[in-house]
């Protein structure tokens, strides 16, 4: 693997133009959203508050948006939940802690979760008159999630210009470790941000997304700078 | 303006298969219902609540579900109505009543509202392991609604079936009254919908929902059962 070559910084092309970014507070989105600042967008992340097991990166999320003076938009999506089940969503299912593979990680996915996340931040976007939509799919996601990859960020691109907005995933083709030198270069702070399934007081180490974001800064060859229960 | 043909019944292809559909308790939905269910499905209807003015098709909707032996899924989404300003879903502004014409009928716009819809339908599509969703677009919406038009369905088709579910919209192309038509050969009780954007009593005769009612009824050559407070 080869980390991507990041471009450099553009400001004066869409300084002041509004985009809404699906900000969930974990590495990836965290990344994204400092990206966009630094290129001068007027940014307004929607935070979405669906049940999740682990809420605790709507306070990680609004935390950053304080520091990074944005304003958050946090929306209520019990319905997610109620839909389809997931591990995420149910306190009675188990997060699988036998590491980062797909059969098990399956488990946690939350069924056309990006779908619906993507559509309420166009309704948003269409009520701010904000052109684009940003999201943080990204390489690693693409085989565990239909709704990371190409083809559906190409369709969904094409179903949401329909209302004049452009959709934008500049990561899609992203290792998780290049977004963080990305962030690095960005002075993304990455001990505000929260990334394990279980959302206890420390990160555990152990469910499929710790090891996933250990891995990515070992391989960025940076420190993560959160604490962990434990460290595999 | 020709009616568009119906295709007679198919029930064995499909017989015990399960579909979502998109519900609203109007008529093209109604009718698209009582279409699927006479096809042999096993129908998961999914209703939104999503804050809007006419809050009384929620009740008209359910009461069709309970005539048809269908379970209703009501989906509270008042992020919808917070998100984006509509006159549907703000108290504060008047529904117009100058006309089923293009700019005033543009102020009941949901931004992006079956995207949103569709993208929680999948989601409860994959939950219930059912096939296909089904959602009542037709022709006479296209002007006034992006996300009722051919090149928003093929894109959304795309997009869903990454999830392994297929999208129809079987009345894509047809006229309001050649669903109306459709509806009385099926046997659909259009006493039991709603349509007026209102939401009072009774219908009021004056919005721009109620006259294309009234035309679409007028043109199929029946008579609309339901009270208006005035008929234009």
């Amino acid at each position: 693997m080869v980390v991507t070559q990041v471009e450099p910084r553009i400001v004066t092309e869409v300084e002041g133009k509004k985009a809404v970014i699906c900000f969930s507070g974990g590495v990836d989105s965290t990344t994204l959203l400092y990206d966009i600042v630094s290129r001068g967008y007027k940014v307004y992340p929607i935070i979405f508050d669906y049940g999740q097991r682990h809420r605790r990166e709507i306070e990680s999320a609004s935390n950053i948006c304080l520091k990074l003076g944005v304003p958050r938009k946090i929306i209520k999506l019990d319905a997610l939940g109620e839909l389809a089940p997931s591990v995420l969503t149910r306190e009675n299912l188990e997060v699988p802690k036998v590491g980062y593979d797909i059969e098990s990680m399956k488990q946690t996915v939350v069924p056309n979760r990006n779908m619906v996340f993507l559509s309420l931040a166009v309704s948003y976007a269409i009520g701010l008159g904000a052109d684009q939509v940003f999201y943080a799919a990204h390489g690693g996601d693409h085989a565990l999630y239909p709704d990371c990859r190409s083809e559906f960020v190409k369709s969904m691109q094409e179903a949401i210009r329909l209302n004049g907005i452009q959709l934008e995933a500049p990561y899609l083709h992203w290792s998780k470790y290049a977004i963080i030198k990305r962030g690095f270069e960005l002075g993304v702070d990455y001990s505000l941000t929260w990334s394990c399934y279980e959302g206890k007081d420390l990160a555990c180490g152990e469910c499929g997304t710790c090891r996933e974001r250990l891995e990515a800064f070992k391989l960025a060859g940076v420190e993560d700078p959160i604490k962990y229960k434990e460290r595999r």
